[in-house]
């Protein structure tokens, strides 16, 4: 079949909108068609080449919502009709980190998704003249049509919103998860989280989620504050007006430290303060946010030697097909809100503004309907 | 009183054995006859002068055992005649650390410790001429008598030998106490430690108790192999003889990674190879060693994000009121070992040779006895 797609041609270069060839489903494999996508940062990472790994051309996107149109051999869980939600994280409930615990990190179809290529090596995409089109992240949602692993889709309620529930595939998780899955957030906590973006409110909201009594923001822009509080922010701290050590101010207003950090900025000078502002004996700094190729972060290890620890978080510790799900029923209860956050509304054509909002800070979500 | 001494006089001069006066315990405080004392790297760290933070004149030794001589005002839980090691973190069970069941890091009395005095901001040694002698972390025992807040002493079974169980007060509840409270090492996991000196000994025979299956020891010296085989260690290597890269290689032994890697060396370079050969989604990273000061750690946040986690542990996450007297019954007991660590006794005059065996490798454990 032919379907419309907005494809990454080369690293740096706006996305081109165009026809392109899809290939029908294989085993294991279900035909999407997307009805609504977000436009992501990590999408931006990789078009605009700063990402030493991305693979061009490709068709990418990752945040996504859509219908079952057609399903492979030998796909048991899914039917023509269902509503999914792709996921970059897949779920194949037997690999031996599914079947840990401990984390959230499903190995089963890695190599080839990080080569831009569906489990059997190949890709579905190509141009009109045949040229190869790779995947992105295992889901390129930036195409009315995509193909995607069974194990890579979360089927969702059928009566909550496209445009809406596609963030639930990579911001919403991502930020809530961080909070309930990763650091498992008790009632009462104090929690500070750098960076008031799209992933940063949610964690925010996630902290209410889960009952945090202090929820301190930090970001250099005060546009956020009024956004931020809606979603929960107790604490407003905006670095360039603290005289002094921004550390020892965030401890202040902490009563000692906080008892969860989070950094949602990417910036590894950032993480280091978001670890150290962590309470001395039990707090937790999470890193969510992706840093540039090849920066590295440090402390004195007697920050840990002293009871902090340092950990991380992809896709929010979050089991997609076992997680999400739960997620979209949280926003269809009124538990989380969502709705806020999707400032823009794009047709396809239009896909390089949402990137321009992006770079200007203008929207938190901008996302595209087909 | 008077009582016989090894006194600091100051940074990088060897102790000197002489005659001092020592006041009898204030409200909360008990005189404890010090029967036997193991040298630590942590009381060499001070007297050479590298701790930035050392204070002169003191009384050094951490690493007590001894009998209760005359209890203070107010004192309960202890009476003339009780067994005691001394504790360097104390546990006063009031404070919001000792509240909190995520850490041992009492705080009761810290800003004094760490100032050389008792908590009442004085000391209770001093030289013939009246010059005040600091306490060191609120123990003191290269002394023959010792005064000690009551909140710091673990009272243990008077069958336990003095001249083993010291080594409880500092070393063995470090590295065992690193797998059991801190780590919190499960049955059937995997551990590298590195460092096979007399915290990296306990660590391993701590993931032997704790029931690892695999027990990797690193380190340059080939010489510690026997006895860390007999301490659980299934697997050596020495960097030294590992062609490519050591995480690589770390990975590879380990079949992905260790759940749970330690540092025992105090080198911030060895503290990134440790994280580094955790497993990718779970695997813990414990940093035990103390780092010469102004070193730091570093690493991508990717080792991070991808699941691993970086802690750190003081006095093995023990609460040494609590801890202490059980670790005692599981030397009695026979489930752990010491005897073979102790490897040389000496007189409180030779103690400095006591240092010297330390530099030159030698020793595992020297003890003074009185
Ligand atoms: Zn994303
Ligand atoms: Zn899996
Ligand atoms: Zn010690
Ligand atoms: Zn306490």
């Amino acid at each position: 079949m032919r379907t419309r797609a907005a494809v990454a041609v080369a690293a740096g270069k706006p996305l081109e909108i165009m026809e392109v060839n899809l290939d029908g489903p294989r085993k294991g494999e279900v035909l999407v068609e997307i009805k609504a996508t977000g436009l992501c940062h990590t999408d931006e990472f990789t078009r605009s080449g700063d990402d030493p790994e991305g693979i061009f051309p490709a068709i990418l996107g990752h945040e996504g919502a859509g219908i079952v149109i057609e399903i492979g051999e030998g796909v048991t869980s899914l039917e023509v009709g269902d509503h999914v939600i792709p996921l970059y994280t897949p779920e194949c409930r037997e690999c031996e980190y599914c079947l840990n615990p401990k984390t959230n990190l499903c190995q089963k179809i890695r190599s080839t998704q990080g080569a831009g290529l569906l489990p059997d090596g190949s890709t579905r995409f190509s141009m009109l003249d045949g040229t190869p089109i790779h995947h992105y992240m295992g889901c390129s949602t930036f195409a009315n049509h995509t193909v995607v692993p069974e194990i890579a889709l979360a089927k969702v309620r059928k009566d909550a919103p496209f445009d809406k529930i596609c963030y639930i595939g990579c911001g919403v998780t991502t930020g809530i998860g961080a909070v309930i899955n990763t650091a498992k957030v008790e009632i009462g906590s104090t929690g500070v989280v750098f960076g008031l973006g799209g992933i940063g409110l949610n964690v925010i909201q996630g902290l209410r989620l889960a009952g945090a009594d202090q929820i301190v923001g930090v970001d250099l822009n005060e546009g956020k504050v009024e956004m931020a509080t809606r979603f929960g922010m107790t604490d407003f701290v905006n670095p360039s007006k603290v005289d002094g050590d921004l550390v020892a101010h965030l401890v202040e207003l902490t009563g000692g430290g906080a008892d969860y950090t989070f950094d949602a900025t990417g910036n590894v000078s950032v993480m280091r303060t978001a670890l150290e502002c962590a309470h001395k004996g039990w707090g937790e700094s999470i890193i969510i946010g992706v840093a540039p190729a090849g920066a590295e972060i440090s402390t004195r290890p007697f920050q840990l030697v002293t009871g902090r620890s340092w950990r991380g978080t992809a896709f929010g510790g979050a089991r997609g097909r076992t997680d999400v799900p739960k997620i979209v029923d949280w926003y269809m209860d009124g538990k989380i809100e969502i709705d806020p956050m999707i400032t823009h509304k794009l047709k396809l054509e239009d896909i390089n503004h949402g990137f321009d909002l992006m770079h200007e800070g203008k929207s938190i979500r901008a996302v595209v309907e087909f």
